[in-house]
Order: C-alpha cells, then structure tokens, then sequence
C-alpha cells in the first residue's frame, strides 16, 4: 500500500461541476472526504434545493459516496472505499437572515459555512468588498450561532477586518478552508504572512489552494509551485495549522467560473479568470496521489505530511463538529 | 398510580396555538407524544419557518418537551417526564411540489403528512371540493416517496377517493388521524362507515376526533358522547385500529379558526365553525385523565384503552417510521 493510500486523505474545499464522474475521480484520487461547495450567491430556497439535490447524489451514488456529519464518518467512509461528502456553503446568504435556520441545516448535514463570498452581505465584507466594514452585529450573532450548533467557519473569501473580527469572536478555532500566501503573489484573494499566522495562533487551519490564478505562476504552475506555496505557509503557522483545500472547478464550464466572478453571480465583475489550467499530473482530482509523491520526493516526514492531506482538518473538525444540545 | 399515567398516551392531532402554556396543559394531560401540526396552508418556505420554529420551542422548553423522530423517542419522552413532539403537516403543499424536499424534511424530523387540507393541490381532492378528481399522477409519486422514506400519511381532510385511492396506492398502512363517523353526524369532514371500515382492512389507524363542530351535539358534547364516537368507530374497525385524535385547538383564536376555514387562509369560506366548546372535564388538554376515566367508567377492559390511547398508534408508527437507506 502507498504512503498516500493508507492515509485519510481531505480536501478542505471542492467547488466542481457534480457528476458521477467527478465523483469517480475523487475516489480514484482517494480522497477519505472534502467540504464540497452547495451555495454560493444562493439565498435561502435555492440553497436548500441544492442541500435537497446531494440527499439525491448521495443516494443515487451510494456505492461512490457517503455523508459525512460526524467526524467519525470520514473513516467509515474511507473503510468502505467511498467518499465523504461534507456538505460546505461559501456564503452565508442561504440562511436567509434567519438564524433558526443554522440549526435547521445543520440538522441536514451542513458542517462548514463561509461568512461571506467575495463581497458584502449581512454578516460582513468579502475579500473583494472595496471597503471592509467588519463583522456585522447580525454577523456577531451568526457566528454564536454556528459556534452552538457546531459548524464550522470559513473566513476563506472574507474581507481581512471581517475576518479577523470573526477569528476573535468566534468560541472555535476557524478555517481558510482554500487560499493561497499573498507574500508569493499579491492578489486580494491572498492571505497576508500575518493573517495566515494569526488564524494559526488561534487554533485555526488553513487549506493551501492551488487555483492557479492565485498562484504566482498562474496557469503554468506545477506541482512544486503548490508544494512552495504549503511550505510557505507551514513555514508562518506550523505543521500542525495547514491542510490542503484544492478549490478544484473540475468540468466548470465557463458559465460557471463567470457566475462565481460577478457579484451575485450576475451582477458587476469583481474578478478575472480566463481559462484555468492546473499542474500536470494534477489537472483532476484523480491526481492526488501525486500530490503525496510530490511530497514524498522533498523528504517531507511522513508524519507532517499525513497532517497536511488530513489529520490537521480531522482534529479541526473534531473540536467544531459536535451533536448541539436540544436534539 | 392511575391507569392514564401507567399507559403510553398518543394524540393522533393536535392544532394549538403553541405555547408553553399549552405545553404545560399537554404533560398536565399525561401525553407522551402528539401529533402537532406545523403547516396548513403554507408552501415550502413558511413551512420550514414552522419547522425551525419547532426546533427553537424544543430548545426553549426542554423541560416539557422531547422531539420524536423514532417510536423508542416516544418512550424516552415518557421516561423523563415530557412530551413528545411529532412533527406533522395537514397539508403536502409544504413541498413545493418537488419530491426531494421529502427526504429533506424526513431528515428535520416530519413524521406525520396529510395530503391535502380541506381543497384540491397538485396532489389530490380535498374532502370540501366541489369535485374529487382523485390521486393525480404526482400524488401517487408523493405517496410512493413518503413510503420510501417513512412519512405516515394522513388522509383526514382528504376528498373520499383520493383517499381510497391513496390508501390502495400506498404499500404501508395510512391513517386518518382525526375525524369523527359521519354515521352520527353527517358533515363532509366525517367518515363513513363504509371508508371507516376501509382503511381499518388495510391496517390503517382511524384517530377519533371530538371537535365539536364534527360531534352530533356539537358544543354540547360531553366525554360520553366522545366515547360514542370512539365506540362507534370501534364497532366498524376493530379495537386494533381506533386511536385518539382530539384536533385540539387550544388557545387557537377567531382569526386563527378563520384562517383554517378559508381556502389557502384567505380566500373563499369553506365551513361554518364558530365559538368551539370543548366538553367539560376536557375543555383543554390537560383533562385527558377524565378521558381515560370514562373509559374506565364504561368498563372497558384495560387492553382496550391501552390500544386507543396510544397502542395503536405506536404499532402504525413502528410499521411506518424507519431510516430510509442513504443516510
């Protein structure tokens, strides 16, 4: 058995184009379980329609996937040759204002939630946001809310003061569930060396993403390109605070990277992306075992790398992830 | 200790206007779980506002109340002193005519579904229509995914053949969880003793209602007359088959009753009920010991009332209820 076989393998966050066939790449990729993106822009119905369309995917694809609420599921789901779905939102705007409503999803599964997407909404500013107002007070309430019921919060494409705000508000550690070093390429998506230390310090994990228009190379990036930019990041937080979050747009036609791009998904351009290439070898999902030979090659130990493609997000998941009273 | 306390007692429907103070009336009452609607006329989005707002109300009043999603809930509930909630709907337009949302809301904890309330929906007649087309295409879709996932389906206010449609169309037993023998009171909300006896054959539960409205005496109806109700319905189906649904309306206003009487809540009128007496010794829920009192009075053998208080409910709810595969 490989080094990367035996290992329980996550992916902080996947936001591709659902498919039998994705899913048939993230098994053979032999991912143990990923935060797979069900909301975007959406607000409160669509977003449930989309929780509603993965009870149908998980059913309809039982022998591929397996839901993952507790953590405990993800090694169920490794054991049994599946993939865990978690289910993630990269918005908070499908709670529709309501906070009896966190409870409510939570309850369906939802175990990671980002406060905002790239802009401002009721709970805070976005990364792309052109001023950055900090946490609402409805924001203050929604994080108390999510702390109580145990989900996790992802301060991925949030604005730095919203996030630092929501890092010190927040009961539990937090997540970038998928962003990349600002000190290799200064893009707004790009987290500054502090703000990736202050998460760290605070008990939080960040997923280093390999989405090439964050990366300083762009579409010619390589495996090494993503493996410098985790070293990097390990490097300001420790190997205990940094995991692997892809953000992998497989089969997202260009619709959909331009739905992502507009604010609200029709709106104003809040940022490019043309063609998105990724690192020979892992242009799919089903590429993951190089990523681990990658790391194999730089004589990472084998301890520190099983932290990074898994066992930081399990012990994270672990301290958030938790039954709420009442149930 | 009494029989009512020593026996597992079921309220096949309760309608209140929720409270603490009707909770409190409720364990007063001895009721180890009930039936307690939470959409009428509501689509998707207001009824899964009612269904957060349960979930909010169990938090609250843990004390008095245990939510139910499996029959053993129904036991636990008992044992530390509180009522069981099970949540139900008088109505499927919940939906939103989309059949995934029914393994969604399975999954909030929905147990109990009515077809259709009082009118016609997408899915059948009401039993106040004009004209009862019977089970469309989509009601026999609906009713084939509440099996599948376990939802026991109501058939009260349902028109007379869509409801022997949906009973012949549904592989598990149905109820009619609160409605009175239109043999003693003829009302378009009655049952006959012919679709009384229907049911029963097919193993369903018939839930004896005492809204006064429905009773031969209406509001001057006392607890005999209730248990004529119940013993005429006995007669017809069986000690097996007959349970208590008393359709409480606790607290609930003239507005309230008004809204339940129009179709949709606000358009035309579609039955007369005024000022609602309940009779003495029962006027709120906590009189339902002089229930089984009375019973006690007429001497009925002690299995039997065990059987129409709550046994019957608990075998229909243990043949219907179960984990749908998938989860």
């Amino acid at each position: 058995m490989s080094l990367h076989e035996s290992l329980t393998v996550i992916d902080g966050l996947i936001v591709s184009r659902w498919s039998r066939s994705v899913f048939e790449s993230m098994r053979q990729g032999g991912i143990a379980a990923a935060n797979c993106t069900c909301s975007v822009w959406e607000g409160l119905e669509p977003s449930l329609h989309a929780v509603a369309q993965w009870k149908v995917r998980l059913r309809e694809h039982a022998d591929l996937l397996a839901p993952v609420h507790k953590v405990e599921d993800i090694a169920r789901a490794k054991d049994t040759g599946r993939v865990g779905v978690i289910l993630g939102w990269q918005n908070s705007t499908g709670f529709g204002d309501h906070l009896p409503y966190v409870a409510l999803f939570h309850e369906l599964g939802l175990r990671v939630v980002q406060l905002t997407y790239h802009t401002a909404n009721s709970v805070g500013s976005g990364c792309l946001e052109s001023r950055d107002g900090g946490l609402t007070d409805f924001g203050r309430d929604l994080v108390a809310e999510l702390n109580r019921v145990g989900i996790l919060i992802d301060l991925s494409h949030v604005g730095s003061r919203t996030a630092e705000e929501a890092i010190l508000a927040s009961r539990q550690p937090v997540a970038y569930t998928h962003c990349a070093p600002r000190a290799l390429k200064d893009h707004p998506r790009n987290k500054t060396d502090a703000e990736l230390r202050f998460i760290a310090e605070r008990g939080g994990v960040v997923g280093v993403t390999m989405f090439p228009p964050f990366m300083p190379r762009g579409n010619d990036s390589t495996i090494d390109d993503y493996l410098d930019a985790i070293e990097h990041t390990v490097n300001l937080c420790g190997e205990d605070h940094v995991a692997i979050g892809t953000d992998f747009t497989q089969d997202v036609d260009a619709d959909g990277i331009r739905y992502f791009t507009l604010d609200k998904g029709t709106g104003r351009r809040l940022l490019e992306v043309g063609e998105v290439r990724n690192p020979p070898g892992f242009e799919r999902l089903d590429g993951f075992p190089n990523l681990t030979a990658a790391m194999e090659r730089r004589r990472w130990p084998e301890p520190r790398i099983a932290k990074l493609l898994g066992g930081n997000w399990l012990r994270l998941f672990g301290e958030v992830w938790r039954d709420p009273a009442g149930r």
